[in-house]
């Protein structure tokens, strides 16, 4: 591989669909960002992603084909056969397709599909808080919650791609019902919707809290309530830093890894939930995986899943 | 290595300890057994593993030497190091004991510790139900509940060597307390000891069952007990094959296995709970991986975990 040479790395979301120009220490060399098309339609996706290589490979001098394509998807995919989305709650459209397939043909490259969190995983592992670390899980706190394996050095897939779906522990067999048809998910406990509700929760119980003048309130305003000392939203952070800990202590049991990285915007809360995340591991675990475990936020921010992308896309060449 | 080759592999639990002289198909050429020693002192221990040892060595013709010497523990130990016994329940004079350093001195032979579910999950990956499949959970129902995994092809034992401990996933966060110093580990609610439990916690509910004639019932009883149709001693196998399903199915999400192997004495009541874990793994992982994983019941029964030691003997040689 030569020094100019690059690939192409997307990462193709609900809301955003990013396409860059990586080079091999992981620089971005170009950037094309849109919002996903909300048509319906798959051939509008695949068209928008086309247009952002098309307008990475044009930008990149010198004149130089790209070596590959990783693209991470929020969605479940086969890894394993032809790059097809086997499950796209949020890309609904996307579902069934074989996507790497098609891409191929258009771009006339090599096209690999992630998981979006096992590539932020991957991400993470190649230039971010993970580095050098063999056996670390990277969870992702948003809107829902993601996760990614990477275990002995190398990203865990399972046998269909499918692994690492660890906002999907049960906390609460018979627990709030989850959009993945379960009930009592850890993302009903810990994600940003949750931090809401369990915040609509407790003021049924205490009106004594800012947010009461806020109906719409959402978990960026429970976080800035938290900040500001309403004793509420600090309980809501609590709670959500304990349930997250359960999860997390079931992985530290079975996994035993080095390190636990925690990425997505709920991480901005760090301070606010993470010694409860470490009671709960802490007594919970067996002690020795518990001890040997570290608990750090990411570093690489939303960069991590393109990058992941691009890091999976140079170990195809 | 030549045809005549063979390795000690031994297993020594709580109650009994077992060396093997095994060959490089499996075989085992002689087997020496006896009650593991009871009298708290780590010599003992060490003093019977040797015993056993030697007597296998005497025993085998032609006079040829062991390669290696694999060696299960009912234990958490440190794979990656000298051997040493990160903490032992059930042989407590073990703990923080470098083992292997100890009894190579005592063989002369390279020593290699194993957990002892992570074993079994070698021997039944290598000579039983998870031949040839590369992503295998394996489980132990019996006192408590052990696990062992096979990742990519190959056992995943975590950074120190402590991965596996499936018994120790939450399944009621404010549940029943654990050995472990945890609450709610599936560990209190489908091993042999929550069968017992179970069925006392119904029979002051219900004092129509058999159960009742008995007041020091065992899990064998309940077993007998549910076999005959007594309805209360099936729904002690049934609620436990749905906590078991709650806690394998947070195992199919995150690993995306494709088999579970299911062991130990509890396994033996797999047709009064294995529909229910079915259910439960439906109902609560995501669809794909829910699918593609398959339940099987263990087919070395207790060798599985000395040749699974004999296993990682070879694999040192």
């Amino acid at each position: 591989m030569s020094d100019n040479s690059y690939v192409l790395a997307g990462d193709v979301g609900g809301t955003n669909l990013r396409i860059a120009a990586v080079d091999c220490d992981g620089t971005i060399l170009h950037l094309a960002q849109a919002a996903t098309p909300q048509t319906g339609v798959d051939a509008d996706i695949i068209d928008a992603i086309v247009t952002g290589g098309e307008a990475c490979i044009a930008a990149i001098k010198p004149d130089a084909r790209p070596n590959s394509f990783g693209l991470a998807v929020a969605a479940l995919v086969d890894t394993n056969g032809t790059g097809r989305i086997l499950g796209a709650p949020n890309l609904p459209q996307l579902n069934g397709l074989p996507l790497a397939d098609l891409l191929a043909t258009r771009l006339d490259l090599r096209v690999t599909l992630e998981n979006d969190a096992t590539a932020a995983a991957v991400g993470e592992h190649w230039l971010g808080s993970s580095k050098d670390v063999d056996n670390s899980i990277f969870v992702t706190l948003g809107t829902g919650i993601g996760g990614g394996l990477i275990l002995n050095g190398r990203p865990y897939r399972g046998t269909d791609g499918t692994a690492g779906e660890i906002g999907h522990i049960c906390v609460e067999p018979e627990g709030i019902a989850c959009g993945c048809g379960s009930r009592g998910c850890v993302e009903q406990y810990a994600s940003a919707s949750a931090i809401v509700r369990i915040a609509r929760e407790l003021l049924h119980r205490d009106s004594t809290s800012g947010l009461k003048q806020k109906p719409d309130f959402s978990a960026k305003d429970v976080y800035d309530a938290a900040i500001g000392g309403d004793p509420l939203s600090l309980k809501v952070f609590r709670t959500m830093g304990c349930y997250l800990g359960v999860a997390l202590a079931d992985l530290v049991n079975v996994l035993n890894p080095e390190l636990i990285v925690i990425g997505g915007k709920v991480a901005s809360g760090w301070d606010l939930f993470i010694e409860d995340v470490r009671t709960e591991i802490m007594e919970r675990a067996f002690r020795y995986p518990a001890e040997t475990v570290t608990l750090e936020r990411a570093l690489l921010g939303d960069s991590a899943g393109i990058l992941g992308a691009a890091r999976v896309a140079f170990d195809q060449v």
